[in-house]
């Protein structure tokens, strides 16, 4: 059957996040209603990564096999003329029979935005996570090298299948800073990036890394603190509080296969 | 009387503008509401400007005098418990007797955020317009230059009294972009800044000025177009369309005064 690959970018707020429920609005039920419409067809969707209930998708990558061929330019222009304004494709491909966006993708990235901000930040209160600051960048950045490298992550998160492993490589993470016009505005705004990129998640897990970060830049957990969780191995900490979910911006997805194929 | 003056953010998605109105939710009625709720007076306030319906503010000013004498930070604390989320009390300052947001600032500046994409941007569709790209930025910069210095710049806008001047003296215009991870996404996202700064701004001007440097960029319009817009003085040309009110942030105003006199 033809099978294309999506690219969807989708604003969280008003989601339940990405899986399909029977009576929540979700991206994967919103996109299906959507295939519905323009297809006749009623085809499972695979998906890079779940995103939670609020959290944000740049490159979220889905997987979609339909009995008709469609030229790739007109079903993006057709799914979204039918989809709503906060979900969009950015991006549609044949590819290549028997594709799974989760299990074929090779590396993913998250990015996670906090704003240092003595008091609320209306403008990206959606997108943002807003924290007392300033943050001390290069503890953030010493915290974030523990992290780097393969290690069993349960102390950070669950397996994304009941009993699975929490084993996961962690490929890179940058702590990235954009200061925009402090000195010219009264209103001081730190933007902190957290970028992470890693062969996959834990559920939970960039949430737990970022409220772990933020705190290790706030001077309340130390980088130390952070390592010996890692040894510690299994059995989740109760100290890392998930960071919340409005910050979290699923960025890009990787596959190893050049993905036009088929059509 | 106690004056104070207050720096605003604000969303201005669900709000029909700053300026009071009966029917309708507007920043200034917010405000004025919070004011009565946490002091029992209802004053008068002053504004640096009145943003459109939709339009965003980082640093908007207002100016309002109250019976009672506060200790600054506690009125900021408790007028932000009493406003909605989408909009903040980011500074709040004593200020000598009679100040007047509007009357007593200098110069203003604005923003106008415009997003590259051939379809839609989800997650930015609150905060930017969304436009055919690639621009081409050389020539936006050539035909801004046009438009700095003073000029009768009634085709780009109205007088915000009737009646009045039409001139205004634009200090600099600058174009930005912000590429990001242009090679790396699929979803090409070019970012282009517009950062207008003016003694003061007509109504609608900012809008007009995106409306028509987007089209300069695009090769829709010339430079040339528009110094003759300008050098044939009054009379506002149909084919300037405004730009949408979603991509424009009011960002700054600044007052020649020291602000910390009175308390």
């Amino acid at each position: 059957m033809p099978t294309y690959r999506l690219t969807l970018e989708y604003d969280g707020t008003e989601f339940h996040g990405w899986q399909q429920q029977p009576q929540a609005r979700t991206v994967a039920g919103v996109l299906l209603d959507a295939i519905h419409r323009v297809s006749g067809e009623r085809p499972t969707l695979t998906a890079a990564g779940r995103t939670d209930a609020g959290a944000h998708a740049h490159g979220q990558v889905a997987g979609v096999s339909l009995s008709q061929t469609w030229e790739p330019e007109r079903l993006k222009a057709a799914l979204n003329a039918s989809l709503p304004a906060d979900v969009a494709v950015v991006a549609a491909m044949p590819h290549a029979d028997g594709f799974d966006a989760r299990r074929d993708a090779v590396d993913r990235t998250y990015r996670y935005v906090v704003v240092c901000r003595d008091g609320r930040a209306p403008v990206t209160r959606r997108h943002t996570w807003t924290v007392r600051g300033p943050l001390d960048l290069s503890a953030m950045r010493a915290a974030a090298q523990r992290l780097v490298g393969t290690h069993d992550f349960a102390a950070f998160g669950g397996a994304t299948n009941p009993g699975g492993s929490t084993v996961r490589t962690v490929h890179s993470i940058d702590v990235t800073q954009h200061v925009i016009d402090a000195d010219e505005r009264e209103a001081h705004l730190d933007t902190v990036v957290i970028t992470v990129r890693a062969n996959a998640f834990l559920r939970g897990m960039m949430r737990a890394f970022a409220g772990a970060l933020v705190k290790v830049g706030q001077g309340r957990l130390t980088p130390e603190w952070l390592s010996n969780l890692i040894d510690a191995g299994p059995a989740r900490s109760p100290q890392i509080a998930l960071a919340p979910a409005r910050g979290l911006h699923q960025w890009r997805v990787s596959y190893v296969q050049s993905p036009a194929v088929a059509a």
